[in-house]
């Protein structure tokens, strides 16, 4: 048996491939629709336009496909890139994630970390995502913090205390969120950071 | 017909009464599991431990089901009080804000916060839930700037920094939430607003 699931998607032109991506995509926009419950292999088969023994014969576990479907979405990820400039990298970092969280992809992975997911596969997924994000922005605060622009702090709290509100904003979906919102928040944030931290 | 759905509710030692406080918390619970998309009347009623026919009778719409189950949740909300020091106030708060997120109603309403609700009935009780959040934290701050212990500040972009870093790290579940973390959060907030106000 060489035709294993793993094996398969290293063949990126392959029918099976696209089958699989296909089936992947289906399950991140009925996470984002009805959450990690929420669905049915069913739904998913008929959204990716594929036969129901597909999504069983590639997953039959269901909590396995939820976590694939959204490592695919983390590696999208918001960058955080390094200018020089730290209130300008968060502001860009702060909208690039609004516009990420708002997109199906970015709904499907606000359920996975707002639902403190009792499956450990899902679970394993949020918390690459929410690594990676206090990752990227502890590389970025090192940096600021050596060129002396910011006093040593908790990448996981700033990650917190700038992501937060963005998450409650978009959840919210009242007004869309701008570039000006980005920019009060990260204000507030690094000048509260500045006069608390020793 | 005087045996309507609102009138039966106001009779709260009634059979009826009790029937539907009891499919109301079984909705609570079952959202908080599987968000709102993502449970059955057939589950409502098991978990209730009523007959199907009784949630069908009383809530032929599933949105207003959810609406007004959520809705009981809101109306138990984190209080906030004016002892006159705004920093323990909110403190306070935050705490109670994170114990009330963690059990089974607060993740109910965690998932109908954060999922932008395609329902009019649901996004209205996500609405009346983040307007009290908002109301309140007005108060307290009017209060707070007529005194001169803060500078004039927008209430909504206040609560979205308090309380979102809250939802993200209740949401993680990864260890509790402390009084320690809702004393830095709120340090940081009102230094921030502080020394970013005019």
């Amino acid at each position: 048996m060489t035709d294993s699931p793993r094996q398969v998607a290293q063949r990126p032109g392959g029918r099976t491939a696209r089958v699989r991506a296909q089936i992947l995509d289906a399950t991140v926009r009925l996470v984002a629709r009805h959450g990690i419950a929420g669905f049915r292999y069913e739904e998913v088969a008929e959204l990716a336009g594929v036969h129901k023994m597909s999504v069983y014969r590639n997953w039959p576990d269901r909590d396995v496909l939820v976590g694939e479907a959204l490592m695919g979405v983390a590696e999208e990820m918001a960058p955080l890139a390094d200018t020089g400039d730290l209130r300008q990298d968060l502001v860009d970092f702060l909208v690039a994630m609004a516009t990420s969280l708002a997109d199906p992809w970015g709904r499907a992975l606000m359920h996975a970390i707002q639902s403190s997911p009792e499956s450990a596969e899902v679970r394993r997924t949020v918390d690459t995502v929410i690594d990676r994000r206090v990752d990227l922005l502890r590389r970025r605060l090192d940096s600021a913090v050596g060129l002396g622009q910011l006093p040593p702090v908790d990448a996981q709290l700033l990650a917190d205390l700038l992501s937060g509100p963005v998450h409650l904003q978009v959840g919210r979906d009242q007004r869309p969120f701008t570039r000006a919102d980005a920019e009060r928040i990260t204000d507030v944030v690094l000048a509260g950071v500045r006069a608390t931290t020793p």
